[in-house]
């Protein structure tokens, strides 16, 4: 019954890619984080933690071992799980943190089931993740974590999640300043209500973006990553956003925004070339402007999702 | 400088397309309106209106005379036009009446210009017919009307459209009742503002509708044509909706709702047999519910627009 131990990477994820508010999310190659897992002769679960650099609140480290314990109440086994969070990814960065962390403990721990699961059927399982640590039900970076490509949620009751096509050459440039944006903060600053208008405005770029991807049509999905409704109260918790924001447009980017509620940010390329670019001017005016290391990341989508990259 | 005559044909348009308020329309085989035109000795504009069927309203049938004027009055061509509006499609019907007359009158004088514009040039024109015709402008039946295929006006400041990607598998069942929703009313009974999470939902089927049309993908666009809305309240001013919105489910549609604002509806179909099964069933509905005739046509997207006919 003792299998050798299973090691899976989840990676970060672009939520919202702008206008999509709570229903798009992309997935990118790094960074993201790993869970080793292993069955044990002892029942229940064994969990550790492995921090790479920064502090990590417990709440929200914890939404792997959440998952992972879930998954055992409802499955019984029949043996134990011993189960390492090497959290390799920023808290609080807007790329999908807690989503990753949850991600991974739910494959790991699928892969070590007798009878596993589809991939698709343990997004409920990490989506319990995401509600231990915001409070509510998001699914638009568990979703890419998970499956990945650029995922859409398109109704969460009943929940329905839909793989947007792809054609995969964009590159996304995507900027974590060493600032701290609490996702509870950021969620507190939205509007109950949308204008109309400003409705009207978020669902037309919503339109482009999802046909932009379908395209690979930089230009069309950069223009479409514009949100009138998140943005512009979010971006108020970032120091330096809309400096930022212009060094990318300066560089040559077809769009820049938050990614997920900030601090981290992402800009659209079409070229590897261009991407260091951007990035390179993106990172250079958070430092001036903001006096905040960043650490860039330039990805094409990562369609695979979760991987299991040791058995 | 005497040319032969041209015969425009330029076609309905789902306006919305369900949850793509004010942003996607999608253009249909028939109805549609006709507009024959020919250079004139004479100089200005000699506009006359043939009605096949009921009564037009001065003001709906004069765009076709309007935009054909705003057009003499800019490239000064050296000729008069006769210009004969041919009313074909009903009037306040939800299906783009308007739209359609602007359209054909625009491409018809076009063709007789010494130097034509390209056909997406040509939009700005049209739009001007529904600035008359409803006070706003609105782009999403001009649009689809003009250059065909399902369009998506991203943003109307600055002016945006994009063709969408369509696999063109799908089919439309439109149903016209013979009551009347003036579009003036069924926009006075929209809200201001919209809560977040009607506004999340109405964006989460945005983008469904956008990545099922370019899948074809019949089941996806059908769900995601709900709209929470627009529909809510301009239901209310078409007699029997919800009734043949039941019966048009019930028959297999994957969709249903309005057009536009109504009355005409459409649904969604993956086949044309289930398609004449769901129109039959709604057109019995709408006689039984409102007392009301209807009109029913089944089309693919018409991915060419408006067409010369003849010239």
């Amino acid at each position: 019954m003792i299998s050798k131990g299973i090691t899976v990477f989840a990676p970060a994820t672009i939520g919202n890619a702008g206008s999509g508010f709570d229903v798009i999310g992309i997935a990118i190659d790094k960074p993201g984080d790993i869970v080793v897992a292993s069955r044990s002769k002892q029942p229940g679960l064994h969990f550790s933690l492995r921090v790479s650099s920064r502090e990590v609140p417990p709440d929200l480290s914890n939404v792997a071992a959440h998952v992972a314990q879930l998954m055992l109440d409802e499955f019984k086994p029949g043996f134990g799980i011993d189960l390492t969070l090497h959290k390799k990814m920023p808290v609080g960065s807007g790329l999908g943190s807690s989503a990753a962390s949850s991600v991974a403990a739910v494959v790991a721990v699928n892969a070590l089931l007798p009878k596993p699961l589809k991939r698709v059927d343990l997004l409920r399982f990490a989506l319990e993740g995401e509600r231990l640590a915001s409070g509510s039900i998001h699914a638009d970076n568990a979703a890419p974590s998970l499956l990945g490509g650029a995922q859409l949620v398109r109704s969460y009751t009943p929940l329905d999640v839909v793989a947007l096509p792809v054609r995969n050459t964009i590159l996304w440039v995507v900027i974590h300043p060493h600032l701290v944006v609490r996702t509870e903060d950021a969620r507190s600053v939205l509007p109950a209500t949308v204008p109309m208008q400003s409705a009207i405005r978020q669902w037309g770029n919503v339109g482009g973006l999802v046909a932009g991807l379908a395209r690979g049509d930089a230009s069309l999905v950069g223009r479409s990553t514009e949100d009138v409704v998140a943005e512009p109260v979010r971006a108020k918790l970032v120091s330096g956003f809309h400096e930022v924001r212009d060094a990318a447009l300066e560089a040559g980017a077809f769009g820049c925004t938050l990614s997920g509620s900030g601090p981290a940010m992402f800009a659209v390329a079409s070229s590897l070339q261009s991407a260091k670019k951007i990035a390179a001017a993106m990172k250079k005016t958070f430092a001036r402007v903001a006096n905040a290391k960043a650490d860039a990341f330039i990805s094409r989508i990562n369609m695979r999702g979760a991987t299991i990259i040791r058995s």
